[in-house]
C-alpha cells in the first residue's frame, strides 16, 4: 500500500464524530470506515454512483465485526486501510484498519471484517456484473490461511 | 398545548447525540426538532409516509434559525414544542422550542423558526393539497403581531 | 421479557437515521443498540450519569459483531431488545437484537454481540464494584452452551 | 479566497451525510460548516486542541441561520468558504457558504450565518485572550455596510 494507493484514504475528526465521553463515537468508526470503502470504489473507476448507473446496483452491509483498539480524539488525523479480502457471486468482503497518524507512525484504532452484497432497486441480491467484478479482481487481496 | 397534544414530543439524550463538549452537539438539535416535526405531522395523521403515499410530496427545509440558550446534557428528559405558525401556497413554517425536564419544570434550551417547501419527486415545489392543508389548517397557530 | 421490562426499548426511526438508500444507515443500528442498553441501564437503577457520579467509570465499547438481517424504513417503530449475556471482572457483553413492529408481531432487523469494558478517567480498566456488580447480576442472562 | 486559503476547505458527501430524500439530510450542513471552522482555525495556528490548552477556552455555537439553496447529492464534491466577519469581547461570527463543484464552477447549496462565543470549563462566557484575538484580527473580513 503506497502513500496514494487507492486502498489508503486521509481524513481528520472533528466534534460531530465525538461524544461526551471525549472521543470518537463508537459507531462513528463505521463511517469512517464507509469513506474509505467509496474512496476505494470511487479511485478504481467505480464509484457508487457511477455502479448504480450503469448496471442498478448498490453494495448493502450485511455483517460487520469491529474491535477497537485504542480511542481516535478531536482533530487526529485518521488513516483508513481498506483491502478487499473475498469476491463473492453477488458479495465483496473487506478488511480495514483505521489508523491515527502520531508522531509520523500509524497507530491502530480500529480493525472492521465488513461483508456487503449487491442488491437490486428492489432490495434483491444479484451477481455482480462482469465489468464490475474484473475492476474488483485486480485489486482482490486474500487474507493468509 | 396539553400533556398529549400533537405539539408535544418527549424524548431523552443519549451518547450519539453528545459530542466531546460534554454536551449535545449543535446539529443534533435540528434533528431532536425534525423528530418534533414528523410526530407533530404523524399524529394529526399526515405522517411522512402518509403524504408521500397520498400526494407525492415531501417536505424540504429551505431555511433555519436557531438560537442556542443552555446546553442538554446527557441522559436529559427533553421535551419539544412544535407550532405551525404560517401555512402558504407550497411551505409551511414552524416555531419549536427544545425544552429540558428539570424539577418537574421545563427549561429552555433552544429555539427554532424553520420554514420548509413541498417538493415532488423532481424536486419542485408544488402547492400543498386540500387534504393535507385542511389538516393543517386545523392546527395553524399563527405568531402574534 | 415482558412489555415493560428494562429489556425492552421502543423507539421511531426519523430522517436523520436513513440514508440515501432509502433505509437505515448501517451505523445507526448501533446507536440505537446503545438507546437500549443506556435504558435498561437507566430502567435498573444504574444510569451512565449515576455510575459516573457514584464509581468515577463509564463503560466503553471494544468489540460488536452485528449481522443485518432486513432494513427499517422511515417512521417504522423499533423494538429493541437487550440482554446482559456475560458479567467480566471489568468487562459485560450484551446481545441485543433489533425489531420493527409489522402487523403487530416483531420482525427481526439486526443483531448484535456486543462487549463492553468498564474504565475510569484516565481509560484504564477498572473492576466493576460491588454495588454495580450486584445490581447487573439480576439481569444475567448468560447464552446458552 | 485563493485555492489553498485557510477559508477553503474540501470534503466530499459520504452516505452517512445523505438521508432518505436522497440528498444530503439538514442538519449535516452544520456538520460540513463546522469541518470548515475548525480548518481555518488549524490552519491559522489556532487549532481547537491548541486554543483549549493554551486558554482553557472553546467556542459554543449561540446563534445560527441557514439557507438552503440547492440539495448536495451522494459523491458532491463539496467547497465550504469560512468568512470571519466579527470578533467582539467574547464572541466571534462567521459568514460560510457550502458549495459543490459542478463543471468546475461552484454552485452555492447553502449560507449560513453563524455565532460563538468563547467559554471556559464552567460554560462561562470569557474574554478571548490576546494571542488568540490577534490571530484571528488577521483574518477579519468585516461584513459590507
Amino acid at each position: 500500500m503506497t502513500l496514494d494507493s487507492p486502498q489508503r484514504f486521509i481524513t481528520r475528526i472533528y466534534y460531530a464524530e465525538t461524544d461526551a465521553g471525549g472521543v470518537v463515537y463508537h459507531s462513528k468508526y463505521l463511517d469512517l470506515a464507509e469513506r474509505g470503502r467509496m474512496e476505494f470504489l470511487r479511485r478504481i473507476g467505480q464509484s457508487v454512483g457511477a455502479v448504480q448507473a450503469a448496471y442498478g446496483l448498490i453494495f448493502a452491509v450485511r455483517h460487520c465485526d469491529i474491535e477497537y483498539v485504542a480511542p481516535a480524539r478531536l482533530e487526529d488525523e485518521i488513516v483508513i486501510a481498506t483491502h478487499l479480502t473475498e469476491l463473492g457471486g453477488a458479495s465483496v468482503q473487506f478488511r480495514q484498519v483505521i489508523n491515527k497518524t502520531l508522531d509520523q507512525r500509524l497507530t491502530v484504532l480500529a480493525k472492521l471484517q465488513i461483508s456487503l452484497v449487491a442488491i437490486n432497486a428492489a432490495g434483491k441480491p444479484v451477481r455482480i456484473p462482469d465489468g464490475l467484478r474484473a475492476a474488483l479482481q485486480n485489486f482482490l487481496e486474500p487474507l493468509a490461511e
